[in-house]
């Protein structure tokens, strides 16, 4: 089926049927001039947004479009667990090149439901529009917080150490596996591909962490921990030493980091995309934070300790210092 | 300046100078994973989003960037008006390609930000990316309204008035005066002109209108007359009588329309953009809403009358009468 023998409004309705039915928040969802949400008495919204790109953000040579849906709530969802914060309603605006299929434009939405379901998003509204060549999505997401629950970039202090919440890497290793061909099964793949396919946001994770009362600040990882860590730093007027060693990897992305003849601290610091949290935990609360998330599946690591901002931020690797830069992806330079 | 020179957050600083200072609601703008808002206690929120992409919604070839930027986020102004709430703040995401100059870019920024500024908008974050061919933007704007003055668009019962807050078509003859190079000054093309580029949302109307108590439904103009009314009539279950001969015009639109070869009510009625309000009103409540409405020094005429949903949607033009059909812009069968 053309998109073109269904019309706007006919793409509409096809595509809102792949959207979970709304939440008592949501007085008026899709089918007015805006939406109309009832807040939670006495919490604070989060708003956050994000636009994806075709062939700047994904390749439909390698992506299905299930995961351009997925992919473009969930690095949303992302950023509300980077606050503690728990998502409420979302609008997706997509501007959809006319050579796409009507099952295409469904598919993303399925994708895109799958992932409103999974993280309690309602998606109460949108634009669906033609773009001439490439394929965008943006999705403005909000959320909610307690107000004394809210955990920004900046609280990070001397003496804080520096953990995350698992494995880094593994979207790098998965694009890599995407864009080499390897097939899922060899050397172990499929878990990379998954993780860069349809990353999961550490919702729990950052709830937890944000009602232990010992976490100071917390990034969700897109650009790479180096990145990540830095912006930390910024924010928080503080320096960091970084342990290379420390910084945990799954099998998987170890085997496909030597076949890429990287390694995986490369993909660690600088790939991006895997969605796990950095965060900060005061002297002293390492035990209490283990303790909370371990009650819901997960084991942090601690990978290095806030100093002094004269200390700089720096990587330390066999015994080696270096100065830790960002080196992530920038959007105007390459 | 190229912007491949500033690199994205150097261009990121120089986009956020041309953006209003945050007010008081705002506890976190731009510079963490999301913003933090406090809402006010006993709103409800409003939530809406559009995208305009080069080429579609406007072209560079007689479109300034600051109108782009203007028009951008006065278009979601517009549908919080149509609710009768009050636009508070907005995410801003930019799809940029490289082509562009800094300067380009710092343009769209400040149109932005005097929209902002005119309508009391918070710009509290957003997504600056390339866009490989054509600029897109993509705005979602928050708002809030009392949970007992919100205006849906399925209010609307038979015997209610039909009425528009000003002239339409203003916005398609300033299309057409741009499109043909009339220059200003020439058969009144300023005001068009003004209305395309850089259309006013009617905040201020919208919110009498709600509060007055008698306006039982409230769509903006942004697809033309009659695409708007058939959705107040398909959302309230009704139907409607349009009167061609009250639908109101300036003389710039009719001297355009002259020199266009088309009847300014063409342009009325499927032209759009034109940003106006059409509403309805209760039986006996049209004086009492002339009356707030001229307060804030807008003539309301009526165009109109909401009947049975079995009479169907007509038009009467010179006493003949026609079926009311949409005719707006379908963006997959154009």
């Amino acid at each position: 089926m053309k998109i073109r023998d269904l019309g706007e409004f006919g793409l509409i309705d096809l595509l809102s049927r792949r959207i979970p039915a709304p939440s008592a928040r949501v007085l008026k969802g899709i089918g007015d001039d805006t939406a109309v949400l009832k807040p939670d008495q006495g919490k604070l919204i989060l708003m956050t947004t994000d636009m994806l790109v075709e062939d700047i953000h994904f390749s439909l040579l390698y992506t299905p479009f299930r995961s351009v849906g997925w992919k473009a709530l969930a690095v949303n969802v992302s950023d509300i667990a980077a606050m503690g914060g728990l998502p409420t309603a979302a609008t997706v605006s997509i501007g959809i090149p006319p050579r796409l299929a009507a099952g295409d434009a469904e598919e993303i939405y399925l994708g895109l439901g799958e992932c409103a379901e999974e993280y309690g998003v309602d998606i109460v509204g949108g634009d669906t529009v033609k773009s001439p060549d490439r394929l965008v999505i943006n999705i403005t997401l909000l959320g909610e917080a307690d107000p004394d629950r809210v955990v920004y970039r900046s609280g990070a202090r001397p003496g804080d150490l520096i953990m995350v919440t698992g494995p880094l890497g593994a979207s790098a290793a998965g694009l890599y596996a995407l864009n080499n061909k390897i097939a899922a099964g060899e050397g172990l793949v499929r878990d990379p591909i998954q993780a860069h396919l349809f990353p999961r946001a550490r919702i729990r994770e950052g709830r937890a962490l944000a009602q232990s009362g010992y976490v100071t600040s917390i990034n969700d990882i897109s650009d790479g921990l180096a990145s990540e860590i830095l912006e930390i730093c910024r924010a928080s007027g503080a320096g960091c030493k970084l342990d290379a060693e420390a910084v945990p990897y799954t099998v998987g992305i170890a085997n496909m980091s030597r076949r890429a003849g990287v390694t995986p601290l490369r993909w660690a610091l600088y790939g991006g995309e895997d969605f796990e949290l950095v965060f900060t935990v005061k002297p002293g609360g390492a035990d209490a934070v283990r303790a909370v998330l371990k009650e819901i599946g997960c084991a942090p690591v601690t990978v290095g300790m806030i100093v002094n901002s004269d200390q700089g931020c720096v990587l330390i690797e066999n015994g080696r210092k270096t100065e830790l830069v960002a080196g992530g992806y920038d959007h105007f330079r390459e």
